[in-house]
């Protein structure tokens, strides 16, 4: 298979079929963007149902009233599922994409195009999750330590369930964050690959 | 030039030296490069000097006192100072990197190699800032509108100049992200052109 993509190189045949190599990477490809769906529909599920409600002594009344703890009394945190949203259909959609060229094999220069076009919407997608995990960590880091300065008290010592829900959320958000970036140099690896293959 | 480069490609050749439209293409991100290094350390020194002491009536004293506000009393905010401060830096180096290649014409090859590796540090810097600006915006957000539900008073009614600086650097660490953003694209279409050019 090698030595035919090379006499195909050196004749300057432009329609080299993806071979054994192309096809592993597009397989990597589509495990991480399986994992890739998991991580945010986990990240999503999990801060969806961090919801908590707690008897909390209030200045207004003389006896313990039920207060909740819901993610959508956050902007950041509603900003946050709609990124994850985002990304797991993404996921899906790419994946469905990446799972296409194994099912149908197509030429080198479709390839080419292909890679380039998914490089361009994981940077993207790369860019809104690690600022959506940057907000709701930011806020966060808030609720888990409060901050004196400007008399934001932290809420983690009473609701519990909740900073644990949204800090696990974080956590593997950021998990996703590291698996779209992992994906746009997998895919830029792939894309060198078929032009360095020529180029040499 | 362009003939040139189309009698090289087609007798297969390896060593075919940037002709012009490359040079235009790592120029522009030379160009691109400059205002990351202009909006990064923009964003950093609005940032840097958000300093504001108000005379604030408090609950210890009968008299209002000077309360200051400054940067470092968020930890997000001191992330943002960091992943900035950094993305200055890299602007710089990868500045250099990119107008040697103007200088000293290298191979395609060399070439392909030079924007794999931009490519994948682009990415890397992509997440750190896109994550800074998510991190530093939640925190504003929440100085500005407050959130009722956790009694976390908003502070922009007093501290109007601090609040000023922290959105200014938020949103001029947005444009840089889109600029880096911009990089990869560039950066990923000056391969594929590569790449292409090759291939068909």
């Amino acid at each position: 298979m090698e030595s035919k993509e090379e006499a195909a190189a050196e004749s300057g045949k432009a329609e080299v079929g993806p071979e054994m190599c192309t096809l592993k990477l597009i397989f990597i490809d589509l495990c991480l963007r399986i994992l890739l769906f998991s991580a945010s529909l986990t990240a999503m599920v999990v801060m969806v149902t961090s919801n908590q409600t707690k008897l909390v002594q209030t200045a207004l009344y003389s006896f313990p009233v039920p207060v909740p703890a819901k993610f959508n009394y956050s902007p950041a945190y509603i900003y946050f599922v709609a990124a994850l949203s985002f990304s797991t259909l993404y996921s899906i959609i790419s994946g469905i994409a990446s799972s296409w060229v194994i099912v149908k094999p197509c030429s080198s220069k479709q390839l080419l195009k292909f890679y380039v076009i998914l490089v361009a919407h994981d940077v993207l997608m790369l860019g809104m999750v690690a600022a959506a995990t940057g907000t709701a960590g930011g806020v966060a880091y808030i609720g888990l330590k409060g901050n004196s300065h400007v008399n934001w008290n932290k809420i983690c010592n009473v609701y519990g369930k909740f900073c644990r829900h949204v800090g696990a959320s974080v956590a593997v958000s950021l998990f996703a964050s590291f698996l779209l970036l992992l994906l746009v140099f997998l895919s830029v690896y792939s894309v060198y690959r078929l032009a360095h293959k020529v180029v040499t």
